[in-house]
């Protein structure tokens, strides 16, 4: 079984020596609730309750499983419970305003937490999860009085919401969608149609479940222009906000898949189900993408998950564990072999989990500040702007962590050998339970897409040089600065390769389109080795600072060292690889006729 | 769920037109049994049982699962009626002198009967598989009697084999074992201890099971010289030579792990059971070891498996699933989306699966010519630089072909979207089964430190200087051949980069042999993707030979050409990132203090 202790010095020495939160939170008017005492607590509180309640039940719940019968969802022992503490600790609503019953608090302290409960238990954290997408999609595109039936029941978690986006024919081509929506006469709508991979779609934890649907009024333009948003009730909600009528709406049955058991993944019928339209009509994709940026940062939280709790559950069997004589000479002369930690290629295993939680919490901590700011700056420019970074951060993010926790999660089951297949030891449920995080919330191939495509190429270069620049600009100022040396010349050395193989594939692709999807996913990996190391660079900075002035805790920051250092030399170089395959002809992948694929 | 079809087409191209098979089995005595049609009737009778009887319960075996109660094992419906045909089509003893009952055909039929059972159903085929260790353990080192008592029921498969090893503390360092053989009066032993990870240790197939088990016996000297070889059956043999008294050994339970659920991995308890020394005193583990390497490249199949199953599933359902428009226009324009097969990001998934499964049937059919002349060729020096070959090449097929089988299985859910999560495709089973293949058997870790420490520094470099010349001959020798010219250039590249890699890796070594270990796993996979391109570029000949001549199916040739092309230019490159990882400093890795690694 695994078990979880919230990385807390990690995580305040990001926000605090890396990424200067406390300026930042300055910046923005709802920054000021969050004083550093009050993120210190939240965190500490958030921490403690993932440690306590969530981290047991993270077997429980993938042992038990979610059972489903006649249309109703049984959650696995303890999960109802841990989600009373939760309404209890009015967790639900903490980056909501206060006049919905919200704390009020950043979006960026919303993110922390779901780090803290995500690592703890993905399963579990994934009913408020989806909560908050439609909490967001709410506050962004409700009514007035939208808001104050369903929001304020959101925030205080008795009621809980899902995203209804995917049918059985279409996941990452929502245009294909057949789901309908009949006016009525009272100015609500009939919603019949079939939605699969509904997360939390059903369950036995909230009184009532929101569930927000894409659907298609009669007569609505094909394809993507035709799809609108509704707010679609478990049970309608009856004249005092509470709950009243049943609706018709019904889980129709539950997946049985490889991994996160202990999450309902539903398919769900609307039957004539009474919906409400959310936002202006046949333009619900948008609406539902707004929040986009900030729920795909939230699925890159689980490769980071994955990534820190592989980490923490290998590292004391790398310890405990005592099998042959290091390559050096002898570590544990009193037993007969020495602990599995004293063989270079087991703690490259640990080192590479290690750096890749610490990368990821840099890179999706500072994409948590532009989060903050698309939503709170004082200007429409500044949000603008703050929305374009993110944008541009968020497929890297999305795609590149879960990749690498995937990675993580595999090398600390092999860390624990033959021991690691069997289920007591929890590491291969971290695996099983990590293998999704590439697929949903977009694909790795849709994030490379997404990237080259809408970030680069349709943005007309803005943002990909933006971004060059500031690698450039920390480039040279660290070309200069003595320990980091190095680390500036590899940044400089790895963003000119970049640039040189972008310009490369965009001239391939002038002539055949395909030069682009064949080498999309290569660009997105040599983007997030890159973007790793410029944070990496950055956290070893502000490590070599705080030594230098004796602050700090000064065996940590040599771990900090540490570990950027063997980022460079180990994980890096890997981007070589890529920059090599997305040079590579478009030919090689798609000169092959369709018919000579099946020939066996 | 998955579906297999035996690949006929590649095996013969790889047996006939790449290897020369022919020529092969004429230089080994058995070999004058294989003859071609003989070769040609084993594939295809051995393609059917996997596809018709195998392949269908594949899944019953992944959802029932082994049942423990009371000591016994009860396999899934359909295991013991397929292990029941698989006893009457004389298959166990396929590659097995005649005198006991076997066919007496060469090793390598062996092994491609194999392939083609785990492929259709990897834990059904453990069970025959784990049999094939005991027997080859009793042929070698058995006395006579043995050999009639055990090997003519194992070739039979009326009764079944384990290789007993692992114990709870100790699985890689099997110095650290502990079970004990008290000598008795009649020349027996009396067996104690208990031993874990047993694969097909009990079930309901067999009338008795043939445990091969390492143990102590009393004054023997610690650590790996002191371990002997034991035969301890479930019944011991009457008279007669049939199942007799109940032996004292016993399955305690079995472990509930992520994957292979059809095959039993039991503990097996050993309370004074009565045990027969197999070969000499104290010289277990080298008899042991005397099959060591075929073991591995079977192991290796199972990394070929996960690669050619995960491509067989994936490819239909790229070809029917429709989504998005292709970069390069419409491809289905009378539908609303194109198949996904028309998205490069998905051919390189498929390619890439496709490439290892090809690659790795190569490497392992050559592999398997070697340890044919290791068992039959005429001299002992030949017989010797057989299995000398065979020694270099096992650690990289067994961690390369089961490494880059598990990327195969995962880029074949990833191809399904979130629906490779959910059980009823199959895709995750072939993920779960494979996850094992890394870690059992040796892992990768040790198979690096294997090819580095033994097969390349022991043995004084002379095994790798032979390779490395192999690797210049044939890439001179094709520098100047037309189209291949570009993989004979690849190749000579590869290869002196590998060789200064190896030098200056051996340098950082003299001065901390931590080096060793830092850069083993790299410097394993660095000679995996070399290897693969060799053997890569000589299909690729042998297909261009064939085509010119106008001979055979020219657009299975074409597809070899087109999977060669992809390999050279979109996987043999990440080479290049080992070589650039295994050439960093030792400190990187070594570096840490101990109490660093666990500041959160």
């Amino acid at each position: 079984m695994t078990t979880f202790k919230a990385p807390l010095r990690d995580i305040d020495f990001v926000l605090n020596d890396v990424l200067d939160y406390q300026a930042h939170y300055k910046t923005i008017p709802c920054g000021e609730e969050a004083t550093p005492d009050m993120v210190e607590a939240i965190i500490s509180e958030a921490g403690k309750f993932a440690e306590e309640v969530l981290s047991p039940l993270n077997q429980v719940g993938d042992q038990q499983g979610c059972q489903w019968k006649d249309g109703e969802v049984t959650t696995p022992d303890g999960f109802k419970e841990a989600y009373q503490m939760w309404i209890e600790g009015g967790w639900q609503g903490l980056s909501h305003p206060a006049e919905y019953g919200g704390q009020g608090l950043p979006l960026s302290m919303g993110l922390i937490k779901s780090e803290l409960v995500g690592t703890a238990n993905w399963s579990w954290g994934m009913y408020p999860g989806l909560s908050l997408g439609a909490m967001n999609t709410l506050y962004v595109h409700g009514t007035e009085e939208q808001k104050q039936v369903y929001l304020s029941k959101l925030c205080e978690a008795t009621w809980s919401g899902t995203m209804c986006l995917t049918e059985p024919h279409c996941g990452s081509d929502l245009g294909l969608m057949k789901t309908k929506a009949e006016p009525q006469q009272d100015g609500s709508y009939h919603i019949t149609g079939t939605k699969i991979f509904i997360s939390a779609g059903e369950h036995d934890m909230a009184e009532n479940i929101v569930h927000i649907v894409l659907a298609r009024t009669p007569g609505s333009p094909e394809g993507t222009k035709g799809i609108s948003l509704f707010i679609v009730p478990k049970f309608l909600p009856n004249a005092e906000g509470g709950v009243g009528e049943r609706n018709g709406v019904s889980c129709g049955s539950i997946e049985h898949k490889m991994g996160i058991h202990g999450n309902a993944t539903c398919v769900m019928n609307f039957d004539n189900a009474t919906g409400f339209m959310l936002g202006v009509e046949n333009q619900g994709l948008e609406a539902m993408f707004t929040f986009m940026n900030t729920a795909r940062v939230g699925t890159a939280i689980q490769g980071l998950a994955a990534s820190e709790l592989a980490y923490q559950n290998a590292l004391p069997y790398a310890m405990e564990r005592h099998s042959m004589r290091a390559l050096s000479g002898k570590k544990n002369p009193e037993v007969a072999a020495d602990a599995i930690i004293h063989h270079a290629d087991v703690r490259r295993m640990l080192l590479t989990a290690k750096a890749f939680a610490e990368g990821g919490r840099l890179m999706i901590y500072d994409a948590a500040k532009y989060a903050d700011r698309m939503m709170f700056a004082e200007t429409e420019e500044e949000r603008d702007e703050a929305e374009n970074e993110l944008g541009f951060l968020t497929p890297i993010l999305k795609a590149f962590l879960t990749e690498t926790g995937q990675e993580s999660a595999s090398l600390g089951m092999q860390v624990f050998g033959g021991h690691g297949y069997i289920a007591e030891h929890g590491m291969e449920q971290i695996y099983r339970d990590a293998r999704i995080s590439t697929m949903y919330e977009g694909t790795t191939g849709i994030q490379a897409l997404d990237l080259i495509g809408r970030k680069v190429v349709l943005d007309g270069f803005k943002l990909y040089a933006a971004f060059s620049k500031k690698l450039y600009k920390f480039g040279f100022k660290t070309l200069f600065t003595g320990k980091q040396r190095g680390y500036g010349a590899s940044i400089i050395g790895y963003t000119l390769c970049w640039n040189w193989k972008t310009v490369k594939m965009l001239a391939r692709a002038a002539r055949n389109r395909d030069a682009v999807g064949a080498a999309s996913v290569d660009f997105l990996m040599y983007s997030g080795y890159l973007s790793m190391a410029y944070y990496m660079a950055m956290a070893a900075e502000a490590a070599h600072n705080k030594l230098n002035k004796g602050e700090g805790d000064t065996e940590f920051l040599k771990s900090k060292l540490e570990t950027v250092e063997f980022y460079f030399k180990r994980l890096l170089p890997r981007a070589k690889a890529h920059a090599a395959c997305m040079d590579s002809s478009t030919d090689s992948v798609m000169g092959m006729e369709l018919g000579r694929f099946e020939l066996r």
